[in-house]
């Protein structure tokens, strides 16, 4: 279950940053299976399709995103840039101005 | 010429964020082109095909750069990162320390 959660969490941020990348049909199945935590089978009524299909292009599109994240390892990255902002943060102490704050914020919320 | 030297930097930029996405063959006419700023003709030679071939490949490798570039964004991402480090270095002082400002270089390392 452990391995399961991870996976679940990676795909997540895989997702968030690959699904530019994604057709729509690969789109709707990762979103209704990860981040709507549906069934395949839920997934598959809704599209009128088998179970083993959605299974299939589920596995398949972890591995396209997987496959992306070695060629442009924007996830890697983001936890590098996130590890820096948490050690910025702390280093900062009341000497430091807001503003400082301010713009590290704005920071983490670029992707 | 204004707009071809705009043009060059851009493609050099796109080139750098979405290079892992593109086919040995895209990669090396790409990295003559822009980076080594070798001739269409010089390219042609060195691959042995036409000089319309190496420009009809270069134009659709363009085109594949700017559309990852509307998809991802990685560009435009990189831009807005830069600019709020930019802001944090001119709201640092000698008040600051040091250590910032390393994290600072070390953010804008990454691209």
């Amino acid at each position: 279950m452990q391995d399961d959660l991870t996976k679940t969490m990676r795909m997540n941020y895989l997702f968030d940053f690959y699904q530019g990348l994604l057709t729509d049909k690969q789109r709707s199945y990762l979103e209704r299976y990860y981040l709507e935590d549906e069934s395949l089978s839920e997934i598959a009524e809704t599209f009128q399709v088998s179970r083993q299909a959605v299974y299939d292009n589920i596995r398949r599109t972890d591995e396209l995103l997987e496959d992306y994240e070695l060629k442009l390892g924007l996830l890697k990255k983001f936890e590098a840039r996130q590890a820096l902002l948490d050690q910025m943060k702390q280093n900062l102490n009341e000497q430091h101005s807001q503003e400082l704050l301010k713009l590290i914020e704005q920071l983490e919320s670029i992707e």
